[in-house]
């Protein structure tokens, strides 16, 4: 294995660990900020790594249309483009073509799509995928898969997760190994214990780096992905990270990482925050409501971000409403830097052993609700 | 006099100064960023601060129709409320009243508008001007003047400067005098050298703390900009700031320095970086343009500002093609960071009696063009 990985703790199936990459080591359970497009949305990177930030996501759907893998590559590589010098993880593009792009085919050879941006013809091939990963310079490289959508039939389900099985052969041999840099496959299989079983099982066989759960946080219940966990991470090595793709809120870190999850992305923090909907130690909020118009407290008087530091929820919320950029700044800036404490309280509580004292506490907070108004 | 103003040396008709005032005190020359709404948009107030600046400028109309100046107080004023605790100049809100709101009509008393957000009616009279200004807690406050548009006919430029004048006395009534806070009053007078000579004497008959130029940056050329200053700033004091609003260009700044101007405000480095432009020591750049796609090289060698430092033109480029907020943060933080520069650049040069040749190397900069594609 390229990407050593070490457990120093586990509490019930969660486990505290050390994730050593080239370009250095992340705490797990640990929480990715989505940089879609070379850059977290409204903020610097010197701003993502004051939250507590170690590790980044970048999309290669993006990234490959514009400013496209090789003007990276010839700029010195993802790292050095964004100056972000930390670990960064990318998707394979599958998803995001298949969510984003116009008239996009899927066949065994791989996915045919039509740019979302000029509508400029592209073929995906897992090898191409895996190229562009490298041409980016990604720490941690993903297999190509195909996510369908849920509710699906079982005979769809299974077909897709088939295919990403073979594409995930044609992926490990069309990675390049580097020590520091790691491929990860995809467990897919949809809310079907059986197949993610056969699926991890597949991967297992053909030996990755990491294994990711895929095909969740697409219209599914907590309940649901919840159940689709129990039955997928006790398949997955105990030597390897596992990583939850796409999720999600708070309240789903901390029920994943209990089923045994270490690594996260997803683009609520930044994408709700620019929307003015703030993640709190007592729950969510909405920055615009009028019930903040004048209120000179902190949006959440325990935080440590620039934002309630030094800023009335009035003010956000004066800047929210005006849509000023400002006001996305700030916003992304707490959501990030609580889901950061979030994930610093999840690992502190599995290294002392006290993960379920620490979960009730965080579900108490969120049915607490907000503070009175004044 | 409750702001203390003491030139320090003189060079020609320039002069290099220090204004003392309750939050602090500025180095003249000085350019203030403009922070229409509590805000300088796209930048956080210690990143204002990064690029030299010691003062900024609110915008009186923006700010009493959201949040409003009654709000605004009862949180504790405006350096409170944005978290900027140095000088602030705010405007009287005329200016705006007349180019952005709805319906306006002048009258001898004030001016009626509808609000241009939601069409609300309002009344802004010279005392209720300096009412909000005074519930803002501005460090520096303008008087209630009629701003006509140029070209206009020499008895149109004359009823507004009249008028003006008249409301200047209102508005120095109706100021409450506090140690380290001033107002400044503003000679209007179109480019008719007879009429801004009339308005000087009038504004210096009443006594104010600064004395700004108005009614220029209105679309005339430099030119005439340039005329008008060497028929206006002879007949100002030499012991008070003189602030030439609205104003400018690089090139603008420079040559109204050369003509004894103090103080500058202009969105134009915060509104043309968010579109992609850039001002460098080697004229302006647009950064959208493909030659700077896969530019390596800084926007401008010479700069200090996190942008130029951090990264290259390819990757800005890549931001503000793609819409991104960080591209807004970076143009912004660059272009106010080159404007204070400038103005160093000034105030040193007057200081060692070397303006002219100041001018004449920031002049051959700007006309050397760009550096060459590589």
């Amino acid at each position: 294995m390229t990407l050593r990985f070490t457990v120093s703790a586990t509490d019930g199936a969660a486990r505290r660990g050390r994730l050593e990459t080239a370009h250095g080591a992340i705490d797990t359970p640990a929480f990715m900020p989505v940089g879609t497009a070379a850059t977290v949305k409204a903020m610097t990177p010197e701003a993502v790594v004051e939250t507590g930030a170690q590790i980044i996501l970048g999309n290669t759907y993006h990234l490959m249309l514009r400013p496209s893998a090789e003007r990276v590559a010839k700029l010195g590589g993802l790292h050095r483009f964004m100056n972000w010098p930390g670990p960064i993880l990318t998707d394979s593009g599958g998803f995001q073509v298949m969510s984003l792009s116009q008239l996009n085919k899927v066949s065994e050879a791989g996915v045919s799509f039509q740019s979302h941006i000029d509508g400029a013809k592209y073929d995906l091939t897992p090898e191409r995928s895996i190229e562009i990963q490298h041409l980016l310079d990604a720490t941690i490289t993903m297999q190509l898969d195909e996510c369908v959508k849920l509710p699906a039939d079982d005979k769809r389900v299974s077909e897709a997760m088939q295919l990403s099985l073979r594409w995930a052969e044609r992926c490990k041999t069309a990675f390049k190994l580097r020590d520091g840099y790691g491929l990860f496959g995809i467990v897919q299989g949809g809310t079907n214990g059986a197949l993610r079983e056969q699926s991890a099982k597949g991967l297992i066989k053909t030996g990755f780096d990491g294994y990711a759960v895929g095909g969740l946080a697409v219209g599914e219940t907590q309940a649901e992905m919840f159940a689709t966990l129990d039955v997928t991470t006790p398949h997955l090595p105990q030597d390897r990270p596992r990583y939850l793709m796409g999720v999600g809120k708070p309240s789903d870190l901390v029920g994943a990482v209990q089923r045994g999850i270490d690594m996260f992305d997803c683009v609520m923090p930044t994408r709700s925050g620019r929307n003015g909907q703030a993640f709190t130690r007592r729950g969510t909020i909405n920055i615009r409501n009028a019930r903040h118009a004048e209120d000179p407290r902190p949006i959440d008087e325990h935080c440590r971000c620039p934002a309630c530091r030094n800023y009335s929820r009035a003010y956000v919320h004066h800047l929210v409403r005006s849509d000023e950029i400002l006001g996305s700044m700030l916003m992304t800036a707490h959501n990030l830097t609580y889901y950061q404490d979030v994930m610093q309280g999840l690992r502190a509580a599995i290294a002392e052993g006290r993960l379920e004292a620490f979960a009730a506490g965080f579900h108490a907070g969120e049915a607490s609700g907000d503070i009175p108004p004044l």
